[in-house]
């Protein structure tokens, strides 16, 4: 094997990445090396490529050239010597958020919170790469009836299935409002449809991806965009209450202002979209304590809970995310991933690539294209 | 309106029950009177039909005559002076258990199994009838989206329900073993299927119960009696682990047995079988403490937490009884009711009864019969 | 008995409250009658004295005169026809919360947040007087060993409780900081010291409540309104990482600000506080969600739960509340009550009204005054 | 340093151990080498002294010889290559759970119930020395205001805790009974009254240990083995419903049957105690699932989660567990330190031995000895 591999590298800071060669990363003693199979864009990749203001300052460009990406299945070629329960040959995906096992949110349950954590493919190299040295404590065993196109999308279904159960898993007979339709939202409605959510509403942009939010199951779609009274539509189909529980994945005003009106008295709120200003006016009156509203914080997923759950709904079939990955490239094609992830309207939801072409013939033949 | 109706009524304390006539109930202040669309038939009944020693002890002949039933729905008919929020016309179920409102049990949100609490159709007069006296405090407002032989069904869907959710909800992507094959257990599996189990065992002995199990969307059926090794079949289902969850709805001393070997360490155990002897020796250090179970004792439904959960699933589709609600007659044909219940080997799951012929035509159009 | 009572009366929408004759109240079917032996001022009742706009707009001069007050003890003298459970000769406390029976949330063992809901003294006459009528729903019976001028805060103890306790009761070897030195403010701190809270902070602005919080229990004592960098005394004082637990009792922007900085990442936050504005700006990406922060909307009592911990922790003497009720007076005398609440700097916390002067005399000697 | 230390060894499977030296044991790179300060006598020590029948079984001839021992707090000399956020100096206590990193229940969360867990000084070398290797995955790091006879005792105070928080947490303001009067049970008589649960029995069988409990803050104390209706009493003193809450620690068939009536329906009921035979009859009905009870079966401490809370509780000053610890000797007097916890009647609770005799020295005088 060749100390080279190629890779989807941020050299430098300003828009864009560079298809470039990087050495093959060397494991240290508690990590494994993973050969990439699949792995997939993100909105946090569409950041750093982008190099906003967050990229910049959360990155810094003196620590370019950086691997980027997160999302991956791919197979363990090499195993770390004080690594337990992992061998050669296992077919994993992994964890984002790299926990320090001495921080008080590891040990106390938390670690994908963690005041010390790292994040992968940002605060070092990443996946959209032949290879990648992934720690032993965020490696996750997939399920080899799952194919790798979907095994790597099960790192944003983590997020969606976290913020559709919250912290107290309370959601079969409940109804639910869905705001925002990024690809994280679509998984959403598919994981509550399968949980048993009785009532999904949607509240998107993009006819695209609603006609998507459809085929996973909603029960109702609304445009954030037109002059409907979506609250009170909410309230129309829910007796008048508002919904049990409401998934904010917008992270705008606008967002943020539906939701609280949405949600009925002693419901739960799953707070997870990005706001781009630093701080967002909330009704705090009516909007939580008067009504008893419970905001649930989502970051991340449970380690390893929420990958239980999702590998189970994924091999069990009881949820179908293939509408969701709609668009599948080499990894020497970025550019054409991220020209989809960037295109106003969308008209992508998850983009996945694959470093060895002859995984995408495999990946195309699986969906019958 | 004339002051009697026809009922199905234990008369004398041996087995049977006489269709007679009754006077209809004058309701107390805080009650509603309920015209009975349909009813059905719960083991209970079955005890009480056959008077055994359970049904004399807690019954007592001289509490006799005594309308029997308890699942119901209907129309209310006339609301009592003090009772809020009732309306004539309204589409109503019954819960069951009657609290006493002073009970300590019913101030801390458990009023299901408050110490003082009253059971229909067992402590007073029943829904085998023509009209029943409802308490405003159990009554149900149904949705008119559910047929009345489903909406009769709604109190042991409830069971069902209350059994595979817990006291935690923690189901999502989770497995699951349901012993027994009695109807809650048949309608435990559509549930579990609804709300997310993703691998779904059950263990019975009807093969026509099995069937129903089936087409319920069990993953896995397994007969009780056969000499497979059923707790090895559930490991090898569950990569050795044991199950997520296991329901016992069984009572037998091989329920427990088996269930406590089936479930994973750390896993949920919902203890809902009724058994025929005063104590079952259980394991106790390798079935729970050593082992970390919970053990949920399940009685009854969340009032009325449980009840707005089936009500939704119902009528949204997301579930289908239909292939559970077995057999219907006109109230008056109530032997042959019963007569299914009785048969051995089992030929029937849920029977519903009609006081009014009419809707008994309307409940087989319904269905296409 | 007369039919005419003394009651301390809003007879006009203006500042100030009139010491009038009343008729006593005639119950409704499931209400009871109760002879009042002592009664407390909350803030709400201090907003209707002054008639601020909050008042004028929630009560609404045209439905003048009412007779004010909510927290109260008291003997049950009559008993509605229709009520079960409930004698003359009770001695009973009210919840303020009064449930609608077919409310959601009443029906999801919510009632303290139900939509339809009413408020004891804001939506009926309240407590100010020698009779109330209560509706048997709210009505809940005192532990005979509390006396009456501890009996009538159960009803704040009882937001202190469930602000500590949270959703979740996971306050055990937890740290908490309380935001806030109104009265509920110093509850708070002797539950928290009551129920396993290890590490205690007040932050608050009057030297004389801030008092009273270290003879509740307080380990930590914060001034709100000098230069102490607050949030960094917080994190040196838990290890870097910041609370556990806050509660927000006071409602301000700095509170919201420095609250969602003094809490660890996965921490939960008790919203109780209410705000003047409409809207408060929130750091929604690092206040909560970027950080996995639980917020909980914490609205009156958990109906009863969180009596039944209220009275067990006064009557088994765990908690002892007498510096929080710092001054007593007979209704008369309620001028001198409100003086005392409206005064700059505050020095009073509690104050407690007795109907029967003899009552007052009692207290005063339970005390050693 | 030498490469010998001195040890307490089970060396033969006989009644027994012996003083003797053995190699400092060689740390994996995953592992720190610990100096052992203090170390305390838990009941399994006594039956591996004893090698009864489940010493025998569970730990096997073959491999001894053995040293003893799991209960410990030290100093770290030394650290594994892979070890991240120990260093030499930490002063640190060890779970005794170590946990397989890739369980099922280590990945959802309870590694303290893994399946393929091993268990320190039972699975490999022990406590009972001048040093010990510990996995950096159990290393609890302690809090220095903790003398080491105290932090050595948090592992048992954990179980200890766990129990009488069960899964739930929820004690604030309820009743408990307590059944055993062991250390453990003593301890949670002190957990107890320190997180407010407001009514606390023990059942106990030692005068000497019964004494101790009252001091550790029980309200009530009965003896198990005199002819008081022990169930009468405890309804006696909950207004008849039983306790909230029921620690069963004793493991006796009497424990149980009198553990299901002392506990009101819908209570909790943690069971710890460990049965001497392969099952025990349980009044399946009555006992659980008719009355709604919930069982926690409690093995170990959450990891570490309730470390967390006992660390906390014993820095703060909230619990004070020198009444429970009842005996200190030096290692090498290990002999009078299992003749105590062997004496019968009981008069130890905790025993705690100090492989350096300057440690005892310095215990001595902090407790004024």
């Amino acid at each position: 094997m060749s100390d080279k591999m190629w890779a989807v590298v941020k050299t430098r800071p300003e828009m864009g990445a560079d298809y470039v060669q990087m050495p093959i990363p060397v494991i240290a003693d508690d990590e494994v090396l993973v050969k990439v199979q699949a792995t997939s864009i993100c909105g946090t990749d569409v950041h750093i490529y982008k190099w906003d203001d967050w990229a910049a300052g959360r990155i810094g460009a003196h620590n370019l050239p950086q691997i980027m990406g997160h999302e991956v299945a791919g197979e363990v070629v090499e195993v770390g010597r004080a690594v337990r329960g992992l061998v050669v040959g296992d077919y994993i995906s992994a964890e984002t958020h790299i926990p320090d096992p001495q921080d008080l949110q590891t040990l106390l349950g938390q670690p994908h919170i963690g005041s010390r954590m790292k994040i992968l493919g940002v605060d070092c190299h990443g996946a959209f790469a032949e290879y990648i040295a992934v720690p032993a404590s965020v490696a996750w065993k997939n399920d080899r009836d799952i194919p790798p196109e979907f095994a790597s999308v099960q790192e944003p279904l983590g997020n969606a299935a976290y913020a559709v159960l919250g912290e107290d898993n309370d959601v079969a007979g409940r109804s639910m409002v869905i705001i925002g339709d990024g690809p994280i939202a679509l998984l959403a409605v598919g994981v509550a449809r399968a949980v048993g959510v009785t009532n999904i509403f949607i509240v998107g942009k993009y006819a695209f991806n609603l006609d998507i939010a459809r085929r996973m199951g909603a029960d109702h779609v609304l445009v954030a965009t037109d002059d409907t009274d979506r609250v009170a539509y909410v309230k129309d189909h829910t007796r008048g209450y508002g919904a049990d529980i409401v998934l904010e994945m917008a992270g705008s005003q606008q967002a943020l202002d539906e939701g609280f009106q949405m949600i009925r008295k002693g419901g739960r709120f799953s707070a997870f979209g990005i706001a781009s200003q630093p701080k967002l006016p909330v009704d705090y009156n009516n909007g939580i304590v008067l009504r008893g509203i419970q905001v649930h914080g989502i970051n991340g997923r449970k380690m390893f809970d929420t990958w239980y759950r999702v590998r189970n709904l994924l091999a069990s079939g009881r949820i179908d995310i293939a509408p969701v990955v709609t668009h599948m490239f080499t990894l020497e094609d970025y550019v054409a991933g991220f020209d989809k992830m960037l295109g106003r309207p969308r008209e992508a939801a998850k983009v996945v690539l694959f470093p060895d072409p002859s995984e995408l013939v495999a990946a195309r033949a699986r969906r019958g294209q």
